[in-house]
């Protein structure tokens, strides 16, 4: 029996590790540590050095090398075979080092609940007939992240919050009966698609870390700023990550 | 010049605590706890014992009455004057203990982005001139121990989730354009108003608590057990807190 413990790690900065993110690392048999072979490999070292920082026992820690996604097709269709290929190197790995079951940690970027992908890759593995319970450990999001760092609310007063992605905000447009939407994994600012009148927007990257980045304003003023700052971090460090809350004043409507 | 520290402390499980948050606690000249006169009071119970657990330093911790809301009449006008009377509530305190300004921490539960009042009631006070910084640690939201509780995820793959209230589910019914649905602030069993086919209900009452329960299943089944569910722990606790996630399939479409 495998013990899968899904570990919520925050946004790269160890102060947002919870006290039992803590303990379930230092609880496990092994650690497994995702390698990708592009700039983004700067997070498998924030990984290795969250894991000096915190294993207080001798932990094994073993990266593997994660299969890489198609860029083109269809996007689902993409996704879903890139999951496959990652049980397959998941199972392998387990295979490997713990050939009699016991505990083994991932290390997941945020929050496993959110726009991410390991519960969905477990589910493959039991799927196909492997003996695993699945265990998660919640982690700091970068939404949360955000709204900490501009000391703002994700809600106005009782009022609802849509969490999407820049594809179906650029696919879509604003979204139906909600003033405050925020974005993740958009990799191409859809938010200069908007009508910006009356928008306001709170945009955060590499939150949490040494590098974060802030800008806050009307959508109008903010967003030309946004995708010049953004363009010159990406070029700056290689990679980036960001996310970001719009919100609807009801002042014109 | 007062640094108010708004920290996120989870759902009352002192592992839910990030570093960040025990650093934050500990540099406080004052921690301001409120206390409740009515069952909820076990709550600042467990605040205290937070604070037992995890200062390491002699810091000072106060209670003190927080204001009870109108409950009658327009409910957004009762919350409007009820937070006016919290923000002189604290203002007093703060001018009784921290005459001279400084580190002021507010241990706030789940995260102070989400459903939470302590970001609004900082800006009365700034707006009415006191020299204020305010700074958040962000922290486990019951939705996370509520998705991690059921080793599920918020969202389905690359697709939205809103998060809203009972009140507002239903007023409003199945929101437009969104097949997974989070909600908070239910005292009413807002679920119970919807059209059950073709739902899915993960909910769960006291997350992270010793007395965490979870049911899951097809809403149809599932929304009367919870009503029963809800009402015993109800009767046996003398309060509860608890959120749920709905997700809808699309096979009967």
């Amino acid at each position: 029996m495998i013990d899968l413990h899904l570990i919520g790690i925050g946004t790269g900065n160890p102060d947002h590790l919870t006290r039992e993110a803590e303990a379930a690392m230092n609880a496990a048999d092994l650690i497994l540590l995702p390698r990708k072979d592009d700039a983004k490999s700067e997070l498998i070292d924030l990984r290795r050095a969250l894991c000096a920082k915190v294993l207080t026992k001798p932990v094994r820690v073993v990266a593997f090398d994660l299969p890489v996604r198609a860029r083109d097709g269809d996007y689902l269709a993409a996704v879903g075979d890139w999951h496959d290929a990652i049980a397959t190197a998941w199972a392998a790995q387990m295979a490997m080092h713990l050939p009699n079951g016991g505990r083994l940690a991932l290390l997941v970027w945020g929050d496993p609940s959110l726009y991410d992908s390991t519960l969905r890759i477990a589910d493959r593995l039991r799927a196909n007939g492997m003996a695993m319970r699945v265990h998660v450990v919640p982690g700091i999001t970068s939404l949360q992240a955000l709204t900490g760092a501009h000391a703002i609310p994700l809600n106005t007063l009782g009022a609802p919050v849509l969490i999407t992605t820049g594809r179906r905000l650029r696919d879509g447009g604003w979204p139906d009966g909600v003033d405050s939407v925020a974005v993740m994994l958009d990799g191409a600012c859809a938010f200069t698609a908007l009508v910006s009148d009356g928008l306001t927007i709170w945009w955060g990257a590499y939150l949490g870390m040494p590098q974060q980045a802030l800008i806050a304003g009307p959508l109008a003023e903010a967003a030309p700023q946004i995708v010049r700052r953004r363009a010159a971090l990406r070029a700056e460090h290689g990679w980036i990550m960001d996310t970001y809350l719009l919100r609807r004043t009801r002042a014109f409507a």
